[in-house]
């Protein structure tokens, strides 16, 4: 008997309430009963983004809430800043040259955060961006960038901010509508702990206004008729919804309003904490060497000389039912990344991290036994068990 | 306390084993534990179509499934038929038209099938046609074309053939390979009674030609990157997958092959001809004339003269808790539509054709009272119990 932990930054564990509500029965989407979910689920995610924006629903993973931003807002040739701070503002990029914009690219080191001055000075540089692409937490990396700073330079100009939110929402604070966030996008797998396959998708005023111009082709993905569909009575999608998602999704928003926002990003912050204090107390180094500029959602570790990072997961798995995510793109086989995103409490990062003691002890690493779990209780007790 | 049935033409109704299924504990998508699910879904998908092609699994309503046929498959400008019969083969038109293709559409009555014939003059006028595009079974009318014969003639012609098979797959036979289709589209909420948000889609060696070739840009539904990820050890999805959604395709499956696909196909036929001859029974017009026209999947019955369609459909769902569906685009208001699709036995259209006469005697409609349950009751004595 194997018990299993997923402490990756996404799919992140579901609540038992959770699942239930995605196993009820089927609901037809264009019923009275499901129309209710439907609306509520809209109504709480606009809560969770702090917007009075349009808020869309889509049937896919994150990654199509990108697409949608792209092919939505802008027109062939149309000039945009793609922020990267690595996996996933590379595929901003290549989504970008896909549909044939000019892409000017900011690129910073995989493991640092955006310079908000350099951004401004690109725009400056740059009268002509249509469109400021860049990550809230880069999943890729557990770095965060700051777009507060980010959202108060970018509404001056006429550029508009999309913001990849995916794996940032719920582990810390983001404000839209104050920070100016044109576009944000968020997925149901992430700090909401719902199943795989849904995203949403937050357009302001501004955004409209290029939408309305846009000329790349779309469908699926089309948010005009997502918004016409949205305009009828009752509201609708375009094309048939992942109805099982949205009801699990709708139930995973209740447990986050009845936790409230500002204990759910108080516990992530200090569940990341906990992991990243316990990781360097074995010794290992973080990638993302500036405390000011790790996220709260997951913690990249660089794996050790002489150590092999995917032997070392693999035993976790395997013997101890503990799923870590591995490094992606360049940072493969160079970093392991431990999620502790959404349904997480203290001691699923005490089990990560004696699991990870005892991997470690087994591939010959030299550290002392005891000393991680040590570390991430003394930060847990410090900090009031998370209450 | 009313009951819950769900007789739409999708999503269907979903077994109590494949809903439990569905509300498993998350498993990442990078495990063992859920690529083995993920390779065999694939491998029983391709013995649904009948096919050697690669298939994909992409995260997405049939829609998503559509455009990644369109997408993929042409070049800018290039010549396509669509063979319209209903609202889905309007959708393959606004589809390509969006994506700048030159649509030539071969157009027929709505509760019509197209004749091959005209398939095949099309396409000596037009030497240059690229793809056919067309549906199997129309889910807003209930027709059924003739694919066979229609692959049979396409397979002749530089051009492929991509057919919507969303709503037809499981109710009637489909041979991907035998009757020579390039492109095939299905779903999991229609013949297989899974949830909503998985769509799939067969690709031939005459499609690939075609795809390699193809310069119409897309990102999410690119089938390179499917293909691609779907190569890598173990195989995998370019983005994050609906991972409950194809754990549950995956029994639902399974339930398919245990009752056997030839079964299945014969008790679509025969819950089909029991609603239709019970719809007749009361003295409605079933909206396809010719019986060989009518596919197994959906009922599209003509709301009588003088009988408000959506009044009718609105006391059966909320006193009888039967949901049927009302008709989509110009057929809004004209029809309804009986669903006889997936896991639906002989005592669901006796339920849906007894609500029915309930839900007709309160809007005044003059009709035996009983004779459309005894119709179907007898269809199925005829045919031995669907046995």
């Amino acid at each position: 008997m194997i018990k299993k932990y997923v402490m990756t930054p996404g799919p992140t564990p579901i609540s038992e309430e959770v699942l239930l509500e995605h196993a009820r029965p089927l609901m037809h989407h264009r019923t009275p009963e499901f129309s209710k979910i439907f609306i509520e689920t809209g109504e709480k995610l606009k809560k969770l983004f702090k917007t009075e924006n349009d808020l869309f629903i889509l049937t896919s993973s994150g990654t199509g809430g990108m697409e949608a931003a792209v092919t939505n807002s802008f027109c062939k040739g149309d000039k945009v800043l793609v922020v990267s701070i690595g996996y996933f503002g590379e595929r901003f990029k290549k989504m970008s040259q896909e549909f044939d914009l000019d892409v000017i690219s900011l690129d910073y080191e995989w493991g640092d955060a955006a310079n908000p001055d350099d951004i401004k000075k690109a725009l400056d540089e740059n009268p002509d961006i249509k469109g400021v692409m860049i990550q809230f937490s880069e999943t890729s990396t557990g770095a965060i960038n700051d777009i507060q700073t980010i959202g108060n330079i970018v509404k001056n100009y006429p550029a508009i901010l999309i913001v990849d939110a995916i794996s940032g929402l719920v582990a810390s604070d983001l404000r839209t509508d104050e920070w100016g966030l044109d576009i944000v996008i968020g997925g149901s797998q992430k700090g909401l702990s719902a199943p795989t396959g849904i995203a949403f998708i937050s357009v302001s005023k501004k955004a409209w206004s290029l939408i309305e111009k846009s000329d790349l082709p779309k469908f699926y993905f089309d948010l005009t008729r997502a918004r016409e569909a949205s305009l009828r009575t009752p509201p609708q999608t375009p094309w048939t919804p992942g109805i099982s998602i949205i009801v699990a999704l709708n139930k995973a928003l209740d447990l986050l309003f009845e936790e409230g926002l500002e204990k759910a990003f108080e516990r992530h912050r200090v569940l990341a904490l906990a992991t990243q204090r316990a990781v360097e107390k074995l010794g290992l180094e973080l990638l993302v060497k500036d405390e000011k500029k790790r996220g709260f959602s997951t913690t990249a570790v660089v794996v050790p000389e002489g150590i092999d990072g995917k032997a070392l997961t693999k035993i976790m798995r395997q013997k101890y039912g503990v799923v870590l995510a591995g490094g992606q793109g360049k940072l493969q086989g160079k970093i392991f990344r431990i999620g502790h995103l959404g349904y997480v409490g203290m001691f699923d990062v005490i089990t990560a991290i004696s699991a990870l003691e005892m991997a470690l002890k087994e591939v010959g690493y030299k550290f002392e036994v005891g000393a991680g779990i040590t570390e991430a209780e003394k930060v847990f007790i410090e900090n009031n068990y998370l209450s």
